[in-house]
């Protein structure tokens, strides 16, 4: 004990080199919140740079898939946010780049039966005239196009994420909250691979799915996101993406389920004015949001990190059955959702779904967070 | 000529025997706006009674189907809302008994994978403790219960009514509004009877489906209907009892269609004060609604009718191509939507998608409707 005071910082680089996770938590106090992110990493919007930001969260790794990206765009992505807000401790780990069942000529024959999907990630045809390496319409899974936020410099871990996952939550059983913003490959696979994993997680956060989500600011891009929510209430790409993944998700035997839907995000919108507001920081991190982020897109994962940070932000949820349908119809991919006495009760479970937010409040804690400089 | 002008009273007799529907156009202008009802009838509410007191309408028959009740109880009650309005002379023809393909034993094993459905029409099990011979819950499609609205003496013609519906059709060709407020079976079956029956009416309206309902009206009602609109947004009664029905339906060449769904039933109400206001008319029609109506209820079919009969009540409407899901899963008898350029075009049509009703001027209009005394 007298070694580990009086070495602390030797002991904490051998267990750099060793577990650079269990370094990572050994450097703070033992009462920080333990998490893991999985996430289709665009950007620097999203979970997790709030999560990094947080200052009693330790990020154990954050494990990237494909979804509105190819799985290598979001590593990408996800190096250069641990760059940007100076936590290259924090492993990126790579996990799955294909959905477990889904594929793009099965989604081409699908959109012939049941209509055209407006946005199917990287198998999103290129905007006419659209420049060369967009990120939609991505041609081949290993192409990586120059990032908006600069380019990293970092390299990802060599492990695979879902093993990753796994061995962080033994490691730390009933103690991480996982925080899935993306396509549930990684956490299904996860699943798979340890029965036990869904039981020893503390909780699961995710942003995925819709109910019946409703126009709620007079602006123009919320009408214009809310005319989609007229023909398609019931989908989401994070679970349209990969449905089958969702459904052994929502089958998991987590101890504790929260789920942000579409529904919130209505009440959300990116702003220039919010933007704006977070000037006098001047960290990397503000500038790059500042500089990078298009006003105009309500908040989809900020919500999922900001409710778990900040609870009270939640105005209403329901504690609803929850379930994806993984039919090959129509409904494939939709969200299903039944109050405990309409459930069938054939493996889906209750989870607590967030169905609105207050917006002041949530961007009072959100603009801390982004303004928080971390000495370290 | 000149001797139909002279024995007109004679002419119009000979066609009262021969096509008594033409009679009853004969006896007023022929400027009348020709209508077919085909309906679930319940009580005296719905699209009959306010299209029998039209003054501009020509009410060609009313046909029944089962939906909320068995055929047989809807037929007592198109029976009886003719008897009350003092319109007899409307032939009353009963149809379908059964969906065409959904069944009993079918709608238990989808429940037992999907969930409870709240509404089963004749099928959903009689509420503990309820009173035998409720119209939910009756056994036997031959028992018919007492109505609240006095049992008919009149007797329904013996005609089937999807051959009564071709038979109009023919007779006036491309004059016909086809009115459908529940179940689609026998608009199907017309259709299967004859090709050209969709072509040959002038349009359709109806009364079936739902895209994104909210909660509009902030009363008790309104909010416990609301709370379904959350797990089941997609889900109508006229159309689960019958889903290949509607999208046969959907599917038909009809000149033009006008769906009225659930969504602009959110900013409707039956109330005490409307029905209170009625009570100056002291007719048959008026008494019996305001004694016999259970306040509270969002209007439908009411709806329907008075959109067909007053359109600048609209105050949201959109341009859709509508069908219906007939796989047999948990979409089950869903609405399915798309605007033109995400639609698949597989035999779905545009349709007119009422979205929002001005509920006072529709109530103006309806009020000045039920207290119209008729001089016959």
């Amino acid at each position: 004990m007298r070694r580990v005071l009086r070495f602390g910082v030797g002991w904490a680089l051998i267990l750099a080199l060793a577990v650079p996770v269990a370094a990572s938590s050994g450097r703070d106090a033992p009462t920080k919140r333990l998490v893991l992110i999985d996430d289709d990493v665009v950007g620097l919007s999203g979970a997790p740079a709030l999560l990094l930001q947080a200052p009693d969260v330790e990020v154990l790794g954050i494990t990237t898939t494909s979804g509105s990206v190819w799985r290598d765009t979001a590593t990408a992505y996800a190096l250069r946010t641990v760059e940007i807000v100076g936590r290259t401790d924090v492993p990126v780990v790579p996990g799955a780049t294909y959905p477990l069942l889904n594929n793009e000529a099965a989604t081409a024959r699908w959109e012939a039966l049941y209509g055209r999907l407006e946005f199917k990630g990287p198998w999103t045809a290129p905007a006419p005239g659209g420049a060369s390496g967009a990120e939609a319409g991505t041609p081949s899974p290993a192409v990586v196009p120059s990032l908006s936020i600069g380019n990293p410099v970092t390299k990802p871990s060599s492990e695979i994420a879902a093993a990753f996952l796994v061995r962080m939550v033994r490691a730390h059983p009933h103690q991480i909250t996982l925080f899935a913003t993306g396509p549930m490959t990684n956490i299904a696979i996860a699943q798979s691979l340890d029965p036990s994993f869904a039981a020893n997680v503390k909780e699961l956060v995710y942003m995925g799915g819709s109910l019946s989500p409703q126009q709620t600011l007079d602006t123009p891009a919320a009408a214009a996101f809310a005319r989609g929510f007229l023909d398609t209430p019931r989908r989401e790409f994070n679970i349209r993406w990969d449905p089958e993944a969702a459904r052994i998700m929502a089958h998991g035997a987590w101890p504790k389920v929260t789920m942000v839907p579409i529904d919130p995000s209505t009440g959300t919108q990116w702003t220039r004015a919010f933007l704006g507001s977070l000037k006098p920081a001047h960290t990397p991190l503000t500038d790059a949001l500042r500089t990078g982020l298009e006003p105009g897109f309500p908040m989809w994962d900020e919500i999922a990190a900001m409710v778990w940070l900040e609870p009270g932000i939640v105005t209403r949820a329901e504690t609803l059955y929850i379930d994806f349908d993984t039919s090959q119809t129509a409904g494939y991919g939709d969200t299903l959702s039944w109050q405990a006495a309409d459930s069938p009760h054939l493996g889906e479970r209750a989870q607590t779904v967030v169905l609105r937010v207050d917006r002041a409040k949530m961007e009072t804690a959100m603009r801390a967070l982004y303004m928080r400089r971390i000495r370290r």
